[in-house]
């Protein structure tokens, strides 16, 4: 009997679930539709469904857990709280609403908070106690490790460096605030910057050409490499303010190493460079030249899916 | 036989120690002066008689350890590394030392989170798993408690919040850089704030009268009790930055409480009120109304003994 995790990761528009060993060999994974705008029944329904659909082909598997990574998901209530993508209610109960469909033990968290676990089990972070992992898409998500733990603090919602306060006159956040590190840290916080930057200076420019709504963090990554002087401004920009909020997380719980995850990250020395260049410069002396700042290990691989998988072995095995 | 712990609080000047049992009671306390810009060896010798002579009046104790609080202690390596108060060297292997002298085991770690650690063995945070000790003293230290356990970080340093940056175009601080949080929010930096104040403002104020170097917090918070307009105003100031910057902090680790310890701490609501206002109106919607500010359950008691005999209580018993 060979032992496998169910990760399962849930996303506004689609739910990825994968069949995944200890070593992070994933055996099968499918995607199916959130259907977030719907009744969470008809969403069990289909999980359940495509779960023992895909069982069916591995007669031979023993099910250690469920492991599950959604937004705004509670580790301790195993709710999803005010997710604005997931309009299945402000407070739904998952975890009761699983145990009528399914008889695993489950675990779940937050994305950031699976993709922190991921990189511990499966990817760079493997044997160490004391990492960040931090996911830059449409916002900045975060997962902190403290003795080897995830720190999950008392209401179970810790780890979100996203809304730490850049500026407190600053950009818009959807949090209902004012500049929090994702209005300037992630790939739409690139963007905003990119039209910032349009407006303060006269460089030519690529970037002139394309409207808000059709640029993407991708092609200002692609026009960094051809050279694009507002392109390669953005990601300085973007770097500083990472690298100088990173200095203080480091006051924090001064890990060992912080692991950047996303599409940013393709950008390479774009995005490292002013980052570590600003993090160092900003950093308490006795910090100095400690801090690995690396990209993640997961990158090329389903890191979603494994996250959600590795929360298993994490939550269920004893060490 | 009572089992006993010995506390030990080394500071710039004096070196205060305690025979403390599980309940807190201290059975004996002394001060010895540090010697701190003499040779280590001629402070442990007095130490080390010091507490023989104590001990000789308790023929009935079980010694379960020693507990030590120092400033810039590694809790991994048992060094003091940089103090600038400490003139034993530039690192001090006191571990080393504190083996030819005496014979128990022995765990140190810095005043801040010895502090976080007494609060929890004898003070207000008892049963909590999740919070963070703030002293307020000639700088801000600070100790924080994830899962029950402190967080020494992977260098053993975690835990600076006094060097958050508040502004990195602010006040020098004395650890050569800018805009440091304990440059605002500590003893220090409350009389630095009087002093802008006193320049920004014209309003009457009986601290126009005081040099810089005659002023101290108690009489800044004292003159806030007579409603002394600057004084007043000086609050306000330490409060706001203090609140916002805790707003930060709890994105962090997401604690159940914040406790404040130290002399400033006595302004009670001069000082609670603005921090708590501010720390509110820059917290993350998901953290709004959950985190109790409050002060010290140690505050007038030994606490620096008291903090380090915990340690051993933490470190040495199996719970």
């Amino acid at each position: 009997m060979k032992e496998i995790a169910i990760g399962i990761d849930i996303g506004g528009t689609n739910t990825k679930f994968g069949l995944v060993d200890k070593d992070g060999e994933t055996l099968f994974q499918k995607s199916i539709p959130t259907r977030a705008e719907g009744d969470v029944n008809e969403f069990f329904k289909d999980l359940q469904e495509s779960i023992q659909g895909a069982l069916k082909n591995f007669p031979d598997v023993d099910i250690k857990g469920v492991g599950i990574g959604a937004p705004n998901a509670n580790y301790y209530k195993q709710t999803i709280e005010h997710a604005p993508n997931i309009r299945w209610g402000t407070i739904v109960p998952f975890g009761e609403i699983f145990k009528k469909y399914f008889k695993y033990p489950m675990v779940m968290t937050n994305d950031a908070n699976a993709a922190a676990i991921g990189e511990m089990v499966y990817g760079a972070a493997k044997g160490m106690k004391d990492f960040i992992v931090i996911t830059l898409g449409t916002g900045l998500g975060s997962g902190i490790v403290v003795n080897g733990q995830l720190v999950y603090g008392h209401d179970g919602f810790a780890g979100e460096l996203g809304h730490v306060i850049v500026n407190p006159n600053g950009r818009y956040c959807g949090c209902g605030r004012k500049g929090c590190l994702e209005t300037y840290v992630s790939a739409t916080g690139i963007k905003r910057t990119v039209f910032k930057l349009l407006a303060d200076y006269t460089y030519k420019s690529e970037l002139r050409a394309i409207a808000f709504d059709d640029l993407t963090a991708e092609f200002i990554t692609q026009a960094a490499m051809r050279k694009d002087p507002i392109a390669i401004a953005a990601f300085e920009y973007t770097g500083r303010i990472l690298g100088i909020k990173l200095a203080d997380t480091m006051v924090h719980t001064s890990p060992e190493a912080i692991f950047l995850f996303g599409g940013l990250v393709k950008a390479g020395d774009y995005i490292f460079k002013p980052t570590l260049e600003h993090m160092e410069k900003n950093m308490f002396p006795v910090f100095k030249n400690k801090l690995k700042l690396i990209p993640s290990g997961l990158m090329d691989k389903n890191a979603a899916v494994l996250g959600a998988a590795a929360l298993v072995w994490k939550e269920f095995e004893t060490p």
